[in-house]
Order: structure tokens, then C-alpha cells, then sequence
């Protein structure tokens, strides 16, 4: 390809807005261009490294025998009814109308979809297992679009869902898949962590994100020192140490307590303890049935919202209680109870089983209480694991630390059991000739992330150094003939021959500054470039570097094809 | 692939609305399912040949220099209003909002996305020309979905742009891409016509569809005797036949005429006379501007309703008027006069000329004017060409026969000129200095229609003959070997050698009846069906049987592999 025809310009000026290095690098280097926030052109150069990208996720799915089809892109409004998911927050929906009056959805995912075609069919336990696959556009009505291709409003996804008689065909299948995406982040040049998380919206048990550790990332995450551990923060376990359990226990007292002392660095400071012996109350309010509820922990840890939302069954409905929501109960900031508060519920975490004689509970205006005892002075309905994790924490056995990660969600692996097949009555005909249901799971790739993870991890201050294997073009050929005709067309008989060779190359036939088109090489980070130049020509040999070192090589011709073909 | 595990079955029941033979066998064939109307799951098999399809236009459009990329598929719908397309009607836009109220289109084309993201960008002459493509999901809000893969609501399309300093310049690309899409048609095994036809919602000026003949198809197009006038019903120009010019003129009177004389049946009885001889009026209604249009024509020929909305530049803006739209210019069905209405607008077909002392124009109760004579009694604000041309018309020269043909619009190309780029202000830089508005074209294939009318043209009664380029599978491996291992194990190892060579083949190794796997072989209609069984097996032959041909042939491996490659 010559550059000089190539559609999408490099160019210089970067907004103050592009801070991640993907995205301003796939901006800069003309791979995409934003169209309104959230929603990208592929241009010419980003299509060719997102086809790659495709290709390879292809090649492996199809090596394990999962099989690509499509879907259409609106889905009846209809199938989304059947389970549910039209009012699920936390996915955030696009639905649309037609002339007829029809409501369909934007995909964001495909269960029903898939589902739907699936309970079509006549299907015996001998055609089962299979898996089938997709590449297709999804949308997420997301508040906010952040760095470039990592969190956008619409991306090309590969999705697949598998079919199976019952659980133990489909861990095979997991185990497989593990394997398969493992495989595949490999190939795209990136170390990927199978963590285990949370499965939001999907539904079903249990599911793992696979995670390249990037700073630009939003997914953080655990790994224990053995790496045998390895977890989102929102499902991540961990051991609560005992605080002073040996410690005697204390009568429940009601003591005063002026009236400056309101936050928890202020109990602090006024008891001179730590964070560890006062209660700590966080209030919340589903926002679809409107209960209240308190949730009590340690007064060092913090309350991590997924999990409650988890052991209430009540995903992606909590929202932090307003002053209107603490008046319904009959308090207000900074005044919550630790028990008697009517019209809510109250969850405990594990943490409050180890500390004795708790400070607070039940603030006044000159007053609170001392030496409560959980279980003795005041009890959930629930006891159980509803905090955060921290860096260093231990695991629940303790006896391995806990690293905290940060990284991007690159792909994700589902159980989904009978989940949907139960909600659209999905069934197969088994051996002894009876309807069941399908045991089910669910595969993710989002591609254009996965294109933003690969420039965040492979990158310098020039610009972007792609592995081979999803490079746009193999070489940057760059020539440099000024006005001489002879070595212009010296240059033009190289380019020809590399293209007969079926070496992919981008040749800067553009007239203009060395300089200039040394930075655009750099920018748009082909692995090898190659110059030819009068004084490569003097010397009868061509300049080669390698996009990921510094020095350049004079070879000949025959080395460079050498090299080029090792 | 082993066919036990492919998704998709046959299915040998057929719905009665399944009447388009591709509609039919790609049903039962397991290429595609319908979710709702119109809207269709590729399953494995039809994606196979959908993605081979995708591949040819993709190798064409490339070697003409065209660069592949890809836009978001939520159009921003203030750029659809920057070119009026948010209210043309004949587009069946679709258009949703986001959470934040923002507005999209989901486009049924992208010329405002795409001249949108080139006017971002400082394009020099130098640049010019170019042109950029892509294959994404269209969307048409059609009210009446037919034919499975024909006409439908959401489809791929590749659709291309390409941007030029001049009209000259563009000529050339229009020759360029006339030629790329004759052989992209060749290659997927069909003849096409490039017709002349109507620019509808698009813009510009002139444009052609590429048309394959074909029964199912919706296209009338005409074909002169010599093939050099091709051209589509509404744009076609014939001669229209002088009827009685050597007559003598004759006075204007109101005659008596009886009440029954009503249609245009009525009077050829009543007069003895053919429709020729008569003036007929019909009547539209602009539903945007509420205008009412009053087309006059000879009363032997038809009003062809694309025309008259080019000439009154009202595209797709005119429906039949009704009782309340007639009586709003004081008449009523059967009345409505030649001319002397108010409120109304007239316009006339060139035939209005044709004929001496017409009968008509005037109808009451029981009066009718004769001897008519248009430019005398009456002439309308235009005389243009309005009429339906018909099968065996001659061209305007009076020299060749039109045939009258029908077939499926598989591609076409339109000029656009400045249509676009006027409307959005998008401009470069031209060779002095200054911005000058870019001279557009684009080009569309839809893929799904293109594998549709591939159908039409090869089937039988049997099911499809793929076409080589195109089918799923190149060869269609049957084993037939009972409960015999010897036998099965010999079929596994050369199934496996097939595959080794890089054959593509569909394996049928379910445990079924030979003919039930023979009828889906004919069904799925690959190329090369090759049969081995305990007869072939004790020949040491193979069968091999190509699906366009009635017979088989025993044939050695060696002989099947030379024909295979050949």
C-alpha cells in the first residue's frame, strides 16, 4: 500500500482529552477516529489490525469446534421479556420501535437471541455438545465513554454460547475455553489473568474475566502470593483478622460524647483507638422496590457494593441513600443505627464477629454506645462477606497474601447452568426420550478493547510497536530519493518486489521530510522498517530496524528476505 | 466438518409462504433462519457462503484501489438533517435515542457518516482521488418484508464512497467501478445488466443498478433489440407512436354522453374507439406539501409515478389521491377535468401530443367534451416524459424493439456529484490554495441479496448447485457404512486426507439411510459429491458425482484428487 493513497492522515495535535496511551496513539496514528463519544470509525489502518485480531479469535474457535454464524442485530424487545432483562440495570439497553409498532432491542449480549434459534430446533442429547459463535456489534448505553476503545457505546464482540446435556459436559467445555482464550490473548502478544468475578447481568453461578494487568484498566483485582488465587475485588475472599477477641467482655453502656465528634476520623481521635473497634453503618436504597437497606461493618473496612448487591439478590439495584431515603427511616447522616431502625433491613459483615466491645451503634446528638457486642447486644439477619478487599489482605486460610491488581477486562468465560434455558424453555430430547433443559454457557471477546490493551502494553514515546502477528503491515518501507529519478525508481521496483513476495508493506512514496516520515513510522509502529535512501544505495544495501530496538542494520537484500522470512 | 455436528438441520417440511425457490432451499437448506420477518439468522453453513461472497467483492475492491473501514453503526441523526434525509420518505429510516437523549439513525446508508469524517480531516488535491468502503448491517424500515433473503429489513451491504477534485475525475471511477462490479457478478457466476435507472433517495444526478434476470426478482428493466439501451422502468424513454396526426382538426363541443359511460372501458365501447383516442387524468396527492397534482395522459398508456415525482422533484412524496383529496378541488373519481380545477397543479405526457381531436376531459353526469386538442383547448404547465413504458415500445429513435424484463437489483452505482458535499460543506484543497467542494460517487452490493438470486439462478428440483466461488463446502463426502468398521474407518482416514489437502469438505457421517443423505447433499447442493461404500470400496473406486450433472462416475483417488485441482 502506497502511503501516499492511504485514507487517514496522521497527525500531530493531540487533544488534552487523549491521556490514555491507546488512545491517543490509535487516534494520532489514524487506526480510528472517534465519531460522538463512545462510537468509533475503524479507518483503513484500524480495520486491517482489528481483522487480524478477528482472524486469529476465528482460528482458535474454530480449532476447538465451536462454529460462526450471526444473529440479526435488533432482537425482538419480546425475547428479552422472557427473561427478564429488559429490566435489569446495570445493562444498559438500547430498544427502538419499527413503523409496525414492534420494539426490538440493541444487543448487548445474545443469550435470547441464541436461545431463541436453538428452541427451534429438534435436538437430540447426540448432537450435543456444541457451541456456536459470533462476531457482531453491541451496544451499551453507558453514562460515560472513557479512554478511547477500552469503554465505548457500540463494539464488535465475539460471543459464543455452548449447549449441553448437564454440568459435567459443560466444565469440559469451560476448561476448554480457559484454555482457548489463554491461547488466544498468547497469540495477541498479552499475559492474561483467568479471574474469578462476579457475573453481573449475564446470570447464572459462576463465571472468570480474563484480565491483562495495565494501568489503564478498570478491573481491579487479587492474586494471591502463589497465584493459585486469583480474583475480582468484587468477589475477592479474605480473612478478617481478630482485633481483640481475648479481650474481656464489657457491659453496654450509653455514654455522653460531645457533639463535635461525627466522622470516623473524629471517634478516632476523640477515643484514641483505631478505625477497627467502632462500628461503621452504610446505607442503601434499591431503587426498583425502594427497601432500605443497612449494611454494618468494622469501622477500617469499607462496605464493596457488588457483593451485598450479590447476597440480597438484588443486582444492580443499590444506590447510596439520600437524606429523603435516612428521613423514611427516621434519621439522618451521621446518625444511623446500628439496630432498631424500622422499614429496612439490616446485613452484618463477617468483620463484626471479630472485635469485642464495640464502640458505636447509636449515635445522638450527646450520646452513643460502648461495648456492644455482636450477638449479645444486637444481631442481622445476615452475617456474611460484604467487604472490600485491600492490597495485603490475607487469604481466608491466611496464609498467603493478597496482591492488588489493576488491569483491563480482555475477556470473559460464563457458566450460565440452566439460567435461560429455564426462563425460554429450552429443551433437547435426552437418552431416555424426555424433554430437558440445556446446561449452558457463555464465551466474550470485545475486539476493539482487546486492539486498545495490545497498544497500552506495547508502546514507547514514539508511538506504537505492534507484534507481528495483528501489525498492520509487516514493513514500513520509507524512501528517501528527493528529486533523483533513478533512485525513485529504484525504491519503486523495491516496493514491487516485496508485494510479489506477498510481504505486506506500507511504502511512504510521500514527498516530503525524512524526519517527518521517520516519526510517522514510528507513530504507527510497523515491526520492521526498511529505508532506502542515495547513501543505503551507495553502500548496495538497505537500512533495517526493528520497531522494538534502537539501533538500525545495513543489509543486503538477501538477509533482509532472510530476515523477514525467519 | 463432520456433518453430526453441524448446527443447522435440514428440515424437509416447507411452510406454504416459503414461494421463492432461494427463500425455500435456503430454509431448508440450514443456510439462514428467520427470526421475526425480515430479519434472519446466518447459520454456519450460510455464513460460509456469505463470507465467500464478502471475499470476492473485497479481493475486486481492492485491486481497484479502494480501502476497506468501517463506520458506527448509530448514525448521529443531526447529520442526517444536515442533508434532509431525516424526512424523505421511500427511506424507512429507523431512529432511536440514547439515555442522555441523544438521537441516532440506524443507517440504511452512510453518506452523511462518511462525508462527516472526511470533512474532519485537511484533504489536499494531491490526496484525491479516493475511495472507501465497508460491510456493515443496513437497515430499512420496509413495511412489507418478501422473498427470505430478497427484501428484507436488516442486511450486510458493502457500500462505498469515493471522493474526487472533479466530474471528469469521477467519470472515471464510474467507469472503474462499472467494470469492477460486471466481473464481481461474473465471478459469483452471474450475468448482470448495468441499468439506467432512477437516483430515488440517494442524490445526484444519474446512476445504474446492476440487475440480475431473473423471475423472483422485483426490477423492470428494458433491453433494446441490440442491447445498447438498457434502462429501468422509471427512467425509460420510448417513442410513443403518432396515433392520428393526419386527421383533421375539428371544433371543441360538450356532447351528450349516457350516465354508464364511466371508465375508460366505458368509452372505447361507447365510441367504438381505442384507449388511444381518449384523454385519461389521475390524480396524486404530495403528502408532505398537501399539493394535488393532476398528471394527463393518453388513454392507452399509464402513469409511471417515479417519473412524475422526478420531473415535479417531489421523490417519493406522491400517493394516490382519495375521495376527500378530490373533493377538495371541487370534484370527485371519474370527474376530475383535464384542466380548469384550482388548487391543483397539471402536468402532461409527451403523448398528450400524438394524437388529433381527443375524447375526454370535461366528464359531467351526462356531457363529455370532444375533438380535444392539446396546445389548442388546454396545455399543462409541463409536457414531459411521465408514462409507463411497456414491452415491445421502441426507443425514442424509433429504431429498436424494448424487451421487457425483470430481475433482482444486485449492486449498483450512483453519482452523487455535489450533493452531499454542498449540503455538509465538506471540501479540499484544490491547486490554488482554495476549498472546493468534493464530486462524489457511491456504491452498493447487498450480500445477502447477491447469495438469494445466486440461488435463483442455480437450483433444480432437488435443492441448490452452488457455484464453485461461492458454496460451503467444495466437496460432499457420504459414507455409507453400516455397522461395518473396516469400512468406517477407511472413510474416517480419507476424510482426513482430504482435510490435510486443504479440500474443503462437508463429512456426512451420521448414522442415517444413504437416500436421506443423499437428498441433503442435493439440498445443501455442494459442488462434488463423493460417495464411498462397500461397493466402491471393493471396486477400489470412489464415487464421484458433480451436483450440476446426472451422473456419477467411478473414479480412481489419484483421478478424483487431479479433477478436484483442476
Amino acid at each position: 500500500m502506497r502511503q501516499s493513497r492511504l485514507f487517514g492522515k496522521t497527525s500531530k495535535t493531540v487533544s488534552g482529552d487523549l491521556k490514555v496511551a491507546s488512545h491517543k496513539y490509535l487516534h494520532q496514528g489514524g487506526f480510528v477516529r472517534e465519531s460522538v463519544a463512545g462510537r468509533y470509525y475503524f479507518l483503513p489502518l484500524g480495520l486491517k489490525v482489528r481483522d487480524k485480531i478477528v482472524k486469529i479469535i476465528e482460528e482458535e474457535m474454530d480449532s476447538v469446534g465451536a462454529q460462526k454464524m450471526i444473529t440479526p442485530t435488533l432482537h425482538p424487545l419480546e425475547l428479552w421479556k422472557e427473561t427478564n432483562r429488559t429490566d435489569t440495570a446495570g445493562f444498559e439497553l438500547m430498544t427502538l420501535k419499527d413503523r409496525r409498532g414492534s420494539a426490538f432491542a440493541l444487543g448487548g449480549t445474545a443469550e435470547e437471541m441464541i436461545v431463541d434459534l436453538v428452541r427451534g430446533y429438534n435436538i437430540s442429547y447426540k448432537d450435543l455438545p456444541f457451541q456456536i459463535y459470533q462476531f457482531s456489534s453491541k451496544f451499551r448505553d453507558e453514562l460515560r465513554a472513557r479512554g478511547g476503545l477500552l469503554r465505548v457505546r457500540e463494539f464488535v464482540m465475539k460471543d459464543s454460547y455452548s449447549f449441553h446435556a448437564d454440568e459435567e459436559c459443560f466444565k469440559k467445555e469451560y476448561k476448554i475455553m480457559w484454555d482457548t482464550y489463554t491461547r488466544i490473548f498468547q497469540r495477541l502478544g498479552m499475559k492474561s489473568y483467568a479471574v474469578e468475578a462476579d457475573n453481573g447481568y449475564i446470570g447464572g453461578d459462576y463465571c472468570h474475566e480474563f484480565v491483562v494487568e495495565c494501568d489503564a484498566g478498570e478491573s481491579v483485582f487479587f492474586v494471591s502470593e502463589d497465584e493459585k488465587y486469583v480474583v475480582h475485588e468484587d468477589v475477592a475472599k479474605f480473612k478478617r483478622e481478630e482485633v481483640n477477641l481475648d479481650e474481656e467482655l464489657k457491659d453496654f453502656e450509653i455514654i455522653e460524647q460531645p457533639a463535635w465528634v461525627r466522622t470516623m476520623e473524629d471517634v478516632q481521635k476523640h477515643y484514641n483507638l483505631p478505625a477497627s473497634r467502632f462500628l461503621k453503618n452504610v446505607v442503601y436504597k434499591n431503587r426498583v422496590t425502594e427497601e432500605i437497606i443497612i449494611a454494618t461493618i468494622r469501622g477500617d473496612l469499607e462496605i464493596n457494593k457488588t457483593k451485598l448487591e450479590q447476597v440480597l439478590d438484588m443486582v444492580g439495584t443499590l444506590e447510596d441513600a439520600n437524606d429523603k431515603d435516612l428521613a423514611s427511616i427516621g434519621t439522618k447522616s451521621g446518625y444511623v443505627h446500628a439496630w432498631g431502625h424500622e422499614n429496612c433491613r439490616y446485613v452484618g459483615d463477617l468483620s463484626l464477629k471479630t472485635v469485642k466491645n464495640f464502640i458505636g451503634g447509636q449515635k445522638e446528638d450527646k450520646t452513643d454506645s460502648i461495648n456492644v457486642n455482636y450477638g449479645r447486644d444486637f444481631e442481622h439477619e445476615m452475617t456474611v462477606d460484604i467487604a472490600m478487599a485491600k492490597d495485603g489482605f490475607f487469604t481466608e486460610d491466611g496464609k498467603q497474601k493478597l496482591n492488588e491488581k489493576k488491569g483491563v477486562e480482555v475477556g470473559n468465560i460464563f457458566q450460565l447452568g440452566k439460567h435461560y434455558s429455564s426462563k425460554m424453555n429450552a429443551t433437547f430430547i435426552d437418552a431416555n426420550g424426555k424433554e430437558k433443559q440445556y446446561y449452558m454457557g457463555c464465551y466474550g471477546i470485545g475486539i476493539g478493547r482487546n486492539m486498545a490493551t495490545i497498544v497500552e502494553k506495547y508502546n514507547d514515546d514514539k508511538g506504537i510497536v505492534w507484534p507481528e502477528a495483528v501489525a498492520p503491515f509487516k514493513v514500513h518501507l520509507i524512501g528517501i530519493a528527493g528529486k533523483d529519478v533513478v533512485i525513485k525508481k529504484e525504491i519503486e521496483e523495491f516496493y514491487k518486489e516485496l508485494e510479489n513476495k506477498g510481504i505486506e508493506v506500507l511504502y511512504d512514496d510521500r514527498e516530503m521530510n525524512p524526519g517527518a516520515k521517520f516519526a510517522d513510522a514510528d507513530l504507527i509502529g510497523c515491526p520492521y522498517r526498511v529505508v532506502i535512501s542515495p547513501k543505503t544505495i551507495k553502500e548496495g544495501k538497505i537500512e533495517l530496524k526493528e520497531r522494538s530496538k534502537k539501533e538500525a542494520n545495513m543489509v543486503s537484500k538477501k538477509e533482509l528476505y532472510k530476515f523477514l522470512e525467519k
